[in-house]
């Protein structure tokens, strides 16, 4: 395709933006154009570490880049307190948007966001980049392969990394009046996106468990059970206090699908998921166990996602698939703060 | 050791008795001298099905088997409800005991139970087999290498296979006055071992859903959150509704351990665990991970069952470790049972 690169605008400055950054100038028919900081001392200084092109406009504050022509979609790495503010002034710009999750502090917030993104005509896509890696189209008909999972019924899925104490005193994702979700938002946002991806909507019910919170109240450690109709069922775990893991469990009546780096390629050369068919046998005497390794391909996801989100902005045909599972997944993890507050199950309506 | 062979007596004729009779005829120091059943005709049957050579026992009821003097230790697979009197019976009787699992319908059956045993000096061991393996303390000490693991916070593990629609109807674990802890008591049982086996103490509080029951109200899908001091939880999920999982995850703050065959080892020439060390580096932009697979040897189990418990009887060196271990086992069920029925978490005594 001959067209025109799409204009890619970042608001904030913070550590994942340079992901993005890199996966900006990999991605076909995409290039960064502008970056906005709260100062223009600010801009300059992550500009220079990061080796952003001198053609790249650098702006002192945020509005100026919804302001810049060039900007066609605005990709917000902003604190999630920020997020509705800078959604809905980026829309009313007339700019695409690529939002950090967790998206927002409350659905509410996010149907607001989704409402005004919809009046401006512009695609909504939260940062859920594992979404758009090309294992998962083939997950899905694994998933879908009735033949080899029968009837899928449960799912366990965990996501943690160990922060230590200064994390847990310092970092963003520790502060209440910033991203106030904590590991509910950071992690257990992708742990609830791969359950609502997988069972295709969002759970009838959830009880949540905080098991840690730092000295501002902010959750550390929690786990959850995800209630569906007729017996399915999900349980995650998330937090700041274990080391890395980052599984994804997706078990029918047949067989099983594993992995083990779900949020997190360990490789862009490839990726792969496990299938394990086993039964007992012989009144559980013995276990017939088969386990094979399906490989999926390669790619970096990131890069994915921008070319996903520039093909919508050029073609423009905005797709409601991606504002729909992001409000999904919000919903959800209201229901699991509220249920982590009570220390009751919560209905989603 | 040119000791005489302990003499092992059988109480029914279950489907599992077979497993343990094939354990005596290959492990050392043992051997089966009496099985019991309802009816002779039963028990001759079963003896010609299973080949059991004819200078065993045969006996048409449980009694006889408690008053064979050639019996020092008998192996009870009955149905759950009617472990209590057996057990005693066989106390009183002064034969130490091997009791499957579930023990008894409640903690209340299994502290009278593991009394009388006391008050008759016999050994009281429940049948779980794969605690027995040699595989159990080469995890044990990975489990405490704090070097390796840090601090332990966290297990997830799951047991569950798919009987079917027949299963539901007719097997015995599905029946409410045979076995009335269905999923709980059959595969549950190991779950619970194994987190309080991990973390050597019972949880101090228990919340627990039962997905999906049978006609006769007995519980085939379940979850449960258990919780200990200072933030560390265990989680698990059983059921009869499910392909064949029995997966077993001890996470650490620096290295998590995973086991995918914990109960029913795939072979006897050899086990393994992984030990996943995994961190998020440069602000999660990348994932540094090491998995290495420990070998930690091959045997049959409930051969290394049947040594271990005869070798108790021949010493007469009674060990505490096992009544204890059961009896936490039986409380955290009773825990997670009344949860389940009331929808509350509940606390352990």
């Amino acid at each position: 395709e001959e067209a025109k690169a799409v204009g890619w605008g970042i608001l904030g400055t913070a550590d994942i933006a340079r992901k993005l950054v890199r996966a900006i100038s990999r991605a076909g028919g995409s290039r960064l154009v502008a970056v906005g900081s709260r100062t223009l001392e600010r801009v300059e200084s992550w500009c220079e570490q990061n080796q952003i092109p001198s053609e790249v406009a650098r702006y002192g504050n945020y509005e100026e880049v919804l302001r810049d022509g060039k900007v066609d979609v605005v990709y917000i790495p902003l604190p999630t307190s920020m997020h509705k503010e800078w959604v809905q002034k980026a829309a009313d710009a007339g700019k695409h948007i690529l939002c950090e999750k967790p998206v927002g502090m409350n659905a509410q917030e996010v149907e607001e966001m989704i409402a005004c993104c919809e009046h401006n005509n512009v695609q909504f896509m939260d940062g859920v980049m594992w979404m758009h890696h090309v294992r998962v189209p083939v997950l899905r008909k694994a998933v879908d392969n009735q033949d080899m999972m029968g009837e899928v019924v449960r799912i366990v899925t965990s996501f943690t990394f160990f922060g230590g104490e200064e994390f847990d005193r310092t970092n963003i994702r520790m502060k209440s009046n910033l991203d106030g979700l904590g590991c509910v938002g950071d992690l257990g946002w992708y742990n609830v996106r791969a359950i609502v991806w997988a069972f295709q909507k969002e759970p009838n019910e959830v009880y949540a468990v905080a098991h840690k919170r730092n000295s501002e109240g902010v959750i550390k450690s929690l786990n959850a059970t995800l209630f569906y109709d007729d017996g399915r069922f999900a349980s995650l775990d998330c937090g700041f206090d274990t080391n890395c893991r980052q599984t994804l469990e997706i078990a029918g009546t047949k067989s099983s699908i594993r992995l083990d780096d779900f949020v997190l390629n360990a490789s862009e050369e490839s990726s792969s998921f496990i299938v394990n068919t086993s039964a007992f046998k012989d009144s559980g005497m013995i276990v017939e166990q088969t386990s094979s390794k399906h490989e999926a391909g390669g790619c970096c996801q990131e890069v994915r996602m921008v070319e996903c989100m520039s093909k919508i902005v050029r073609t423009r045909q905005l797709e409601d698939y991606w504002p729909k599972i992001a409000l999904q997944t919000q919903r959800t993890i209201d229901a699991i703060m509220k249920s982590a507050e009570s220390g009751q199950p919560v209905k989603l309506k």
